[in-house]
């Protein structure tokens, strides 16, 4: 779509910016209007549910972030795109003002978006100007923009999770992109299991690069000696769950997931639809057969501690599972490689785990709470993360639409345990006796 | 927008053709595309409330409604436009299938507007083979023509009103069309009284013309003695109403309505908003100081109820005001004048009452009953209108956003006591004792 | 159970009081006590659901409307018993003060039953000392001792209808009396038609006796010729409306009824339950076998108009039905008859309608309106009736737990249409063309 | 009450039985009858809310239990009370069949009181049989009953507060028992900080006495060093919060607490009212002046977080509070001081926290998660505790409704973040940096 390209008349920066960030920077924002392009105007208003928002708000949200907490600020003369945006486009500071209700933000089909896209514009320009004013080698707002593009890329998994629940909901099942040829055989391996010894570990965020304050303080946790499958969960090994009863067992769940169960009617992972004789699964593909050996997706805490309890193992803790991260290679089925899909675990099992990294986003035992001496930052920031830390739970590793260089063994992130909407996906551990 | 454009290319139909039923429907068909044209994509497809629905589909369903109920049975080798359009675009027939619940409506960013509008088209083309397949002086389908374009004028006000309750949602307030100039001076003065004398009188359609199946049979109805305000009641006598605790007055209200008062915390009509030291109110043309001398609209049948309780009157019946309805001439404030906003009442009292038609619909008393003998139409038409036969009222007149020709002394409109988001107003009556 | 006894020592009063009148008072205080007695205090204190309230509730509630509106304005030095009991005990005047929220009327324990209990001597004493006080032959307060034994009348059928509803939702189904026998056969005899003339008639209350304000004023309505079933709908015939789908067919209700279908899941009439191979149905002598011949009851309005419509039939309007309770005779199964669930017709069918009265409230085409020239009574009576004037439709006749002292021809009750927990039934009619 | 009085008929049981465990199991019977002997048949038969349950279902329940998990399994010829009563009184346990929702536990007015009381009457006795029947110095069922007695226990809490519950929200706010006098004077003393060293530390119940699965097994956690306040929050500092604009202040809660305070309109904690001047509380004792100085109770997580947020502190961890009280004498205002309600702490402060027992259940910033190696037991009872571990949050001590007996260090008791209906408030706690 051709007015969705991003301005090829972006200035070029002097040699005095900090060129990397910059190049950081504007990549981010550049993908975002990039992964918004098989998108109509249409698709991008929309909200499918409350939990989700549309493509445009998140396009303009991601925008304010950088007016409201970088430009206001620090750029000598800013002026404001719009001030009737802060109220459209604030998420949920409530520091910065009064705001559309989360619920609503479908309503706002003003802003238009070629409006939406000014406002882009508009601020990447002035993101342009900052550098050149301010071309000291570690400028005070360096970190804010380091905030904003981590900010932005979240937002980016966002869009593609928040079009696939639009899209599940829309009869026509539309897709986000060209179906890929996927494999139908199924190898079934059953896992390998991996041993880690116990002990007092370090955990948390080494404050080598960016980190979010929830990462932090780095401390030390006392570890127990456990075990963790090789691989995560697999739709097959989900197939004999269903098969065996698993929605209609009430001793394998949690209380709140069985009422849970009851109430939604669950009876398989969200997205998934009965097709002629086997089960088909919604993704940004559209309608599409299950990849038996890819790990199993949009699954609910509840759902995941079930299906643990059933195959007689558990979750791992976010401390066991941050313990083996930091030993596997960071490298996965992100974003980059193009697939947008959880794919099967590659390779042969060897002694370490595969799919830490990517494809979905693991859910831990661990409830979402603030690390020892945790203090959230000053201001606005500190309604980033540490006001979400409770009835949530961690989950692990980033997904099939999380960047590679979103990721690290030591990120939180967190969702309530109903939720199903992410590509979120589980692993087996267990304790050694 | 230019892409909304009428096609120029409409094909002439031959003059064996009824001409003047072809007519009327393309007049009609080429007008709601003309309504949206002020409207971006986004505008249109957003559904501001359960109660509404979107521009978008209001496009498709009326062509929808063609397809099904015309063309399909009557146009020999007739190919549908697309087959899962059934189940997108029928509103409530359960005699024609499943279909997308209607609070969901707003979820169908797909189909777009463009495969929308290519829809129309090719349900023109095939409405325009169907005159040329069938050049009977009065076919049998010409019937369901004529229903067609009335329904088509009802969803053409539909728009109109649904789109006034998107833009109230937005917090920008868009307007639909440029503000025109309006009067800020107040005349105030005090309705005339009509008397009518009773009787037995023949209330209903009279077969002349087109007309609802809900406004038949005619029949006798015995009128008792009634005076009617030669006017509607204006902004000026609701802010009266305001200003003497009208909505803190519990005595005033029917049990529901005060209900409803607590619950919704209501505390003036829809769309009104406190401005600097005055009311302001949302319409078509945006935000707008309130015409002190033009009806009131957008209150429910609790609050008009309540306000004449306050007034010492009473609402009118259906009856009543159909009888003096028949003896006033059938002009008015309607879609063609072009205000698309309600009026001051015109001219000086004289013994007839005045906007009696358009303007505001106007709340009766009566609840919407099916008049004695009333049968439904067989099939799929029988749904239309005597389905929602329960729990609502009878509005009479029609409204700033109706067309005249849609208009009849007839004619009864229908909703529930709660509803305020149509242009929805009232008229004072008494008994003559 | 003793202690519910009516006080033997109720102080008989003079000769120059008016006699009848305190004969019916106290005729009627004593009566709510007295079908208080086969029930624990526990029962008497719980509220089954939102609409329904404790049978303690009605015993102060009821003690609490002479209280309030007899013995405060007009005994000389009366004391009240608390001054607590006017927020616990008023149900719905908004002139008389706040009030226990409805739905929380079962939260309470306090006052206690005994309090209660002897809330009503005291209040029963005070009305002695009334009649005692002031021996006019029509004191002032007469009207209003009158309007208050009719207000307990219709406590006293709420009473039996809240605690079925109560005993309904209880596991072990009890019973409030012991059972009667019933037959098992059906004589499954078809309805008779009855030919009602057509013409202008006198509706109302003919101000003989005492009547609620909203059965006046008496006044002309137009009859349109019409056709009455000699009886009521039977459980023989409603099992053939569900036995040919009549739940599961949408054609034949009316939207908001299907709506209802849908959410609530309604199979049959309120308390059925399927039994081993035939339905039982929870009545005030517990779970029992169905009477086929007796008339059904416990179907909302929504049922009760797909019926008609499955039967070709219609409802009669309230009109009608009073035209043709006029000419019939008031008797019928009324609680005096001691049967406290609707029988089967007795006798052959003749030129008149059988079942006019009793058995079960009709329901009528006819939303609950004001007649015209209604006008509520002043001050807080004024709320009795009047305020409930829309959603509604009236029912008329009266059933197996209304006393025939209450009962007559022009007697308007009210329901919502989704409300099933009353005695409620219908008759079929239909046109004459 | 007298027939509330505990049958003094109890056969005493022969020597050869397991005297203690017997002695605390009719003990703890007993004192569930007591605890009922100041209520109404109409106060134990009510439910305040979905979260509580009437006393009469608390005494059969507990009674349910023992005849469910130990008679039916272990006494030979046991007969059951009442087949239908596993139904009633079933609470949670899936596994155990069907059950009367939870929310309509109040809709029981049958089976009575008396019914109910012969029915523990009834198993009391069996209990007894059992006892001699099977002399073994520790019978197989001896920890089932020790699991009974503690359950019993538990309920015996639950019965007050629920209580508390329903007189709350009665309008005559009924006092439990009568008021005892208590100060009005405030020291207002600051709190002392006591410092605890960290480590690895042994957490959990330690295999000596009774003990929930919850709590086991024991196991080795990382302790950072910490601070706590040597006394509980009191009402006085409560005071000081909201009129800092404490409850008008969202940056200090977290946010599914911001959206309570602003959904649920929370001004103050639960059953505070404004008095003339002054906020009173709903106590056993009815309505009462604040004690200042006496512990805050009745306050959620979102509530105990955002005031340790604007005290600059935060809330222990479970395991910091469990290292504190284990050093701690097991002693503090509990059922058994007669009190029943929270106490101002005693005595000058030393270097021993106080109040870590009795008063108030301390929220703690501890997610209720099982405990590394934690497997719930098998059948039945593996529903008591394990199925809850998510969502909830750790209270730790115990209240001035808990018996002494029923305390200990590792004792883990959990409720949702917005519940307040339990005596619960918090104690300060932060890092030593």
């Amino acid at each position: 779509m051709d007015r969705l390209a991003f301005p090829s008349s972006l200035p070029s920066f002097s040699e005095s910016a900090p060129r990397a960030l910059a190049g950081r920077l504007f990549e981010t924002r550049k993908l975002s209007v990039e992964l918004a392009a098989p998108l109509t105007a249409e698709d991008m208003t929309v909200q499918a549910m409350d939990d989700a928002s549309p493509t445009k708000w998140h396009l303009a949200h991601t925008t304010w972030f950088f007016e409201t907490l970088v430009l206001a600020p620090h750029l000598v003369g800013y002026c404001h795109f719009d001030e009737t945006f802060n109220y459209c486009f604030n998420s949920y500071y409530e520091g910065l003002g009064p705001r559309q209700p989360r619920p609503k933000r479908g309503l706002l089909t003003r802003p238009s978006l070629n409006r939406v896209l000014a406002y882009r514009e508009h601020v990447d320009h002035a993101l342009m100007q900052l550098f050149e004013q301010d071309a000291a080698s570690e400028p005070a707002w360096a970190c804010l923009i380091e905030i904003g593009v981590n900010h932005e890329q979240q937002h980016q998994e966002l869009m593609l999770t928040d079009i696939l629940a639009l899209f599940a909901a829309n009869p026509l099942r539309p897709a986000y992109r060209a179906a890929q040829p996927r494999s139908t055989q199924a190898r079934r391996e059953p896992p390998r299991w991996i041993d880690f010894p116990g002990g007092v570990r370090q955990i948390g965020h080494d404050n080598v690069g960016f980190g979010w304050d929830n990462e932090k303080p780095r401390h030390d946790a006392l570890i127990h000696p456990f075990r963790l499958a090789d691989r995560l969960v697999t739709n097959a090994e989900w197939l004999e769950f269903i098969d065996d009863g698993g929605y209609e067992t009430a001793a394998l769940w949690l209380s709140d997931g069985w009422a849970a169960v009851s109430r939604e009617d669950w009876r398989a992972p969200l997205y998934w639809e009965p097709g002629d004789g086997a089960w088909l699964g919604m993704t940004l593909e559209g309608l599409q057969p299950l990849d038996l050996d890819a790990p199993v997706a949009h699954v609910s805490y509840y759902e995941a501690d079930a299906f643990a309890r059933w195959a007689g193992k558990r979750l791992a803790t976010e401390f066991e599972w941050e313990i083996a991260a930091t030993a596997a290679r960071r490298t996965g089925n992100f974003l980059e490689s193009g697939a947008s899909r959880p794919m099967p675990a590659k390779g042969a099992p060897i002694d370490q785990p595969r799919q830490m990294f990517g494809d979905v986003w693991e859910w831990t035992q661990s409830a979402y709470l603030p690390y020892p001496g945790y203090r959230p930052p000053e201001g606005a920031l500190g309604e980033y993360n540490g006001k979400f830390m409770v009835n949530q739970h961690v989950l692990r590793g980033g997904s099939c639409v999380t960047q590679r260089r979103h990721m690290r063994a030591s990120y939180r992130n967190f969702f309530y345990p109903h939720q199903r909407w992410q590509f979120m996906g589980l692993r087996l551990a267990s304790d050694i006796d």
